[in-house]
């Protein structure tokens, strides 16, 4: 059938399962927002910012493991969404975006909003940049877009349509998306499995280290039945890398978070690698990363994540479900180990009545409270404490981007939620990266999706201090921290002006009477709670 | 001298004269941070965006006529702050962007906020782009970065600077810069003078076209010279390519602007664009937008801009002011030219009383009641009408960017005020555009300066309105219009939150007062004037 552009490109899009198109429009999308009056079947979310409209875009896919669409504005529209792309393609997210730009000739002079290497702008962040050449490629680009979205490893993708193309009105076809699906995950080579079978089955004191690909391919369960099999304890991948859990929090394996000085990682006579990266650095390691002579088996969907930095002795390339299901069935079906104990945890004491906050007694409540919601973590150096307490049993409980893209987890959330409309969901945030987000609370409004924001007020760039203290320089001889104190704005008031009622608590009390109220809440809420500005992250 | 690294960047720094440093840090910066505790010759301004602190600097540099640093964070920051590099570039701001990395091992690992390609990022936006390469090296380049800036055509720069490398400790020197500072400017060939004043003196009714680039090199009074000798009428340059005055308004030779339509384009005889673009394109142009046949000379201090889709009778290279005098010199000293009168302008009745404002009504009263204020023009669809009334004496009462890049304006006047202590500075910003914008008011809040932000909320992205009706398909049709309605913030509520006071108004009558009172303060304020909806601009 034979259709204008614009109509052609949204029917493509709806085959492809995108029933919305998140966007911040400017007059270069015409044609497809004058399709969208009589449409049903592809619904319009309009956002403020184009940062909202990716990182909906983003949520949306992580949750439905589906692709989704952000339909950008010209190269100014583009710059504003890259840094939360930045975190869609660390996701492996597939997002499909699409963006606007002005008509041909206006391109070749350099006229208004027009970029002549547009491309470069995207091409790091995304699997393929593309700009459509006639009217007639438009569907048959698109579609190629989203099929290169999903293939595995998924992630984003780009494709400029020109608005004189878009417009021409010349009648072209779109193809059969149908035929465009396969599935394309993949099996481990059957000689890997064996190898990794056999190192595994050696060790006395393997360790599993569970990584977010997991939880995005739907592989946690797998994982919980392996680790079962050869009564093997587990732990989250490191800080720095996890964005999501591999691995229940609540299951009698689950022995915390990767770090170096974990007694477990000591103890370990293997380490294995689900999933994980290994390692995404913040900083240059003080110490080894692993611990010294210990053999490694790394498995990720992404050869590229394995032996980018560190030497293995064992690989496994491949969709993480299909590695795991044939490392079972590569090993004995069951074991007579027996999973170490937990470490003792230290118990912080309770922050005294009447003093400032501290944050880990925020993230409790928090956590305490919201028991049940998914959560969305964005506070930079509450970060730690969150991804510790947060109670994480499924892959959709908790959701972090290691971008370090500020602002990302305000429309984020909301595209979670979104994506499961039965679920409540929360994003806890900080002070500084709210600053970057504040876009989002018009859509939370508009949209009315029933999302907690819990503000973390510290009223710092507590992570810029941190720096500051590692350097150890002048600054911390005159106790002056330069580029940290960003108090000023009332968060909460900010909120209610943008139509989502925020409420400034200062006591975990009220704290806890605000989030059992957002609940219950038909609509978004924000409370903020001012944290003690000395406390530096965790 | 040798001093570390650090220390060596900030003396080159202040060397170009560039005492203040905008940034919106993070750890990669924390060797300057820490270097910035000592010393009082460069001033921390921090800001909560990169947005805010690239066009804050882009402000400052605009009224200076100086460099300015904005001093970015990783790969995620500089994406934030490149759409108002954009705006930067286009008005030949040299702006000098520092831009903190990761360590060097952290880069090659792609470790947390690195960037492969972070040069491709940035490079379509600036006239240089390096990384240095080792701790030496760093006030070198650093040097050269303002050098290259400041060099004609100015514009922006960007020098990456990792961690690792910045932190080094190992003593390094600074260069000399006086040494490298040299005038840059050029003037035209003689024999492209020649051509031109013989083309000018044998016209019976030339038309003058004053271009943005006067005021950026501070040539507005040698074109009202040039003027008065020729006896000739001049325009301010097309709308789309308007970025400052190039002529005052309230000369007896001002005679509005550039359009093709305008009475006096199409009786002249002969078009002289100087430091103008011929033109900016927004869209594709329904009619020619020059006069058949008319010849045309074009003067630039870049030559991109001479002959870029319009061919050319004679061309002038080089400095504005250069260009105007040799002009001068080879021209008859008088003339027997009288000027043309003015076109008569309609008057549109004004705002019933009780119906909604209409913008060009409020446009009037901002622009009556901030008379002798420098304004800062971001408002999409209001900016036509507010550059056509606002009164612009010098080069520098009246700023707009040709970007596209929203927001730039709530940043951008903060700088402007900086450079400008003495004058009172007012910003007229769209709905839309505030939401691009919001960070600026912490910065206004943190640095007490008396900016007045003046918001007019027509509760749409009427740009987009008016792209659906210049498409005139369904949403004509049927009066919906997607992708518009952006109603909701209380945005004088969001700006008393930041700790900016805020005020909407519905009346002129309490429009004036706000502005009275606003023209009084010590501190910013904002006003929200709600108008009519239904205005899709002008």
């Amino acid at each position: 059938m034979s259709r204008p552009a614009a109509e052609a490109l949204l029917d493509v899009i709806r085959d492809w399962g995108a029933d919305k198109l998140f966007t911040c429009p400017g007059s270069t999308e015409a044609a497809v927002l004058d399709a969208l009056v009589t449409r049903t079947d592809v619904e319009l979310v309009l956002t403020t910012h184009e940062g909202v409209a990716v990182s909906m875009a983003d949520g949306l896919a992580r949750v439905t493991r589906s692709p989704s669409v952000a339909y950008l504005h010209a190269n100014v529209g583009l710059t504003n969404g890259l840094s939360h792309l930045y975190a869609a393609q660390l996701a492996y997210s597939p997002v499909v975006v699409l963006n606007g730009v002005k008509a041909s000739s206006i391109q070749a002079r350099e006229g208004f909003t027009t970029g002549r290497r547009m491309r470069d702008l995207v091409h790091q962040y995304v699997k393929s940049d593309w700009q459509s050449l006639t009217t007639e490629a438009i569907p048959e680009d698109v579609n190629r877009a989203f099929r290169t979205a999903v293939t595995e490893p998924a992630g984003p993708v780009w494709v400029a349509l020109a608005q004189d193309l878009l417009e021409s009105g010349a009648p072209v076809s779109a193809p059969t998306v149908d035929r465009f699906r396969f599935d394309s995950r993949t099996a481990p080579s059957p000689d890997a499995v064996q190898r990794a079978a056999e190192l595994i089955a050696a060790a006395e004191r393997p360790l599993l280290v569970a990584g977010s690909e997991l939880a995005r391919v739907g592989a946690v369960e797998d994982l919980v039945a392996l680790a079962e099999q050869l009564g093997a304890p587990v732990v989250h991948e490191d800080r720095r890398g996890f964005e999501r859990p591999g691995f229940p929090t609540d299951h009698p394996h689950f022995r915390g978070q990767y770090e170096i000085g974990h007694p477990l990682v000591q103890q370990a006579d293997l380490l294995v690698f689900l999933g994980a990266r290994v390692f995404n650095e913040f900083e240059p390691a003080k110490a080894p990363p692993l611990p010294a002579g210990v053999p490694l088996v790394h498995s990720h969907t992404d050869p590229k994540h394995i032996a980018m930095v560190h030497g293995v002795d064992a690989a496994l390339v491949g969709d993480q479900r299909l590695v795991l299901q044939a490392l079972a069935a590569a090993l004995p079906a069951s074991t007579s180990r027996e999973v170490p104990p937990a470490p003792p945890v230290e118990r912080r004491p309770r922050t005294a009545a009447g003093a400032p906050l501290h944050p880990a007694d925020v993230v409790e409540v928090v956590t305490g409270s919201l028991r049940g919601a998914a959560l969305v973590g964005d506070a930079t150096t509450a970060g730690g404490i969150l991804q510790q307490q947060a109670h994480q049993h499924t892959g959709d409980d908790y959701f972090v981007s290691t971008s370090g893209s500020l602002g990302w987890g305000m429309g984020a959330a909301l595209g979670i939620a979104m994506g499961m409309p039965d679920r409540q969901v929360a994003a806890v945030l900080g002070d500084g990266v709210f600053q970057f987000g504040m876009p989002a609370l018009w859509s939370a409004a508009r949209t009315g999706l029933p999302v907690t924001y819990v503000v973390m007020n510290n009223q710092s760039y507590a992570a810029v201090g941190a720096a500051l203290r590692r350097f150890g320089g002048v600054a911390v001889e005159r106790q002056h921290y330069p580029g940290v104190d960003i108090a000023g704005p009332h968060i909460a008031d900010i909120s209610t002006a943008f139509g989502v009622p925020g409420q400034r608590v200062d006591t975990l009390a009220d704290l806890r009477e605000c989030l059992e109220r957002s609940r219950r809440a038909d609509h978004p809420t924000l409370v903020e709670v001012m944290t003690d500005p000395a406390q530096f992250g965790p």
